[in-house]
């Protein structure tokens, strides 16, 4: 397993001379730390900085307009004042609403999570019909199903607001949860069969879902494929920038992983919740404010 | 029932000339609209101008310091824009965490929902035990507990960081939030039995959970009262502030208030939303821009 270690606070791409770029990954809170640990799982000789804009979390309630300006401010931290080379953002809401204006913000390469999670849906589904379970904004988006279509799939799109909820209560092999799972994907199921849909594989499109993981695969119908669009994300963050981690020529032992985290709010409450999501520690996480 | 007139855009205070004083009324969403909904049945003849800061809920969620600068914000513009004064602060949230900020930020009198929530559980508590339940970060102050400790309460206080979301996904006679509501208090109850306390209250510490209450009186032990904290905070400002209203010389018939809507996110939204908590139409929404 790829050691982290914590960066001390002075580092900085031009501090340290390092030449290894910086991955910038960006998300409303935590649930990005799902992408970030595909990311390190994947990228074993690499540098992170990390953001969660805690403050104005959660952006999937949120209009357009507020999710695309809280956005770039977060991007452009991360590339203006901490470096990085390119962009993930780990984030479906904001990939799915301000992907353009998070590219007209920075002048890096920026990667959402939609694309990555379509394309990934297209290699696992026989019959062409998928089902994606998201926030609030990101199904009002339709960019899941805009970006399953481009690939000639078929995709039925469901709000689950409470499930962002029961995984920050910790709650994620509760029976409320598994019945709350029950609910959301018996009435998307419904709503395929009345549509003619034959789907035969699942998105989850928001980064708190991997947590879900079991209690989703043991509700959804047999066969059913599940992808995880976090993991879809890292895939293709190596296939587009894995030449700097230079992750096939080194083993295991030698993997050492760089890791600076920020939030703009309660930097207790996010060392404390993303372990969940990063599977480890996460180290000191320092206060950034972005304004607002 | 007092008929409730949208304000043109154009009114306020030095436009309109009208000597009837604006309350102003603010919370981080819609919750607070029952306060509002509490304080237009008792206030038959006033003005109200009431602000929900939609694109940074939820609050309750947040630390301390972010939610006092959010808070003071949207004080200021009730009272510099909009020309209120007094305000109401119909979240607890806001009222735990940020009074002392919101009454240094402008210069009208602030109350606050929590010690009318705490003196309406002094009044109705036999035993002095109480219970309260409420979000995290205002379960986190111990406002309550500090409020009912000065009327010689023993207060044991819990964070019920789902009931939010349940309310707000319109789960309000769900079986799932029946469920929940039986989770939070069975932990509560068999704390406060082996911490020796004999509760016979229980304070609904959030604006949200008053839509809630036909579920949690079906939950709380037989003879337990349940206290509104909305409810017992418009009482307090008729009491505080009701010569403006004269409410008692005016009949039903003749009463008339006119209510301005502010939010900082999608207006759309609150539009569709804040009927359930305000119990009709909240009319036009205007959208308004904090920062950040």
């Amino acid at each position: 397993m790829a050691s982290i270690e914590t960066a001390p606070k002075s580092s900085r791409a031009e501090e340290t001379g390092s030449s290894t770029p910086i991955v910038g990954v960006f998300d409303s809170g935590f649930g990005g730390l799902t992408v970030l640990r595909a990311l390190v799982a994947k990228m074993p000789i690499a540098r992170f900085a990390f953001i969660g804009d805690t403050a104005r979390l959660p952006y999937g309630s949120k209009s357009r307009r507020t999710i695309a300006r809280y956005a770039a401010q977060s991007a452009r931290f991360l590339v203006q004042e901490q470096g990085a080379e390119f962009l993930v953002i780990a984030c479906n809401t904001a990939s799915a609403l301000a992907l353009d204006a998070i590219q007209e913000a920075v002048t890096v390469p920026v990667l959402g999570v939609i694309e990555p999670g379509a394309t990934a849906a297209r290699a696992a589904s026989s019959t062409g019909d998928v089902l994606v379970i998201a926030t609030d904004a990101t199904v009002q988006s339709h960019a899941y199903a805009a970006a399953c279509r481009a690939r000639g799939l078929r995709a039925l799109e469901k709000a689950c607001p409470l499930l962002v909820p029961l995984v920050e209560e910790g709650w994620t092999d509760h029976p409320v949860t598994a019945e709350v799972i029950r609910v959301y994907l018996g009435e998307l199921n419904a709503e395929a069969a009345s549509a003619g849909l034959n789907p035969d594989t699942l998105v989850l499109g928001c980064t708190h879902y991997p947590l879900l993981r079991p209690l989703i695969e043991g509700t959804v119908p047999k066969g059913m494929r599940v992808i995880d669009s976090a993991e879809a994300a890292a895939e293709a963050a190596v296939v587009q920038f894995g030449g700097i981690s230079e992750a096939k020529n080194i083993g295991e032992e030698k993997a050492s992983v760089e890791l600076r985290c920020f939030a703009t709010d309660s930097v207790e409450k996010f060392e404390r919740l993303g372990s969940r999501f990063l599977g480890r520690p996460v180290g000191n996480v320092e206060l950034v404010d972005l304004g607002g």
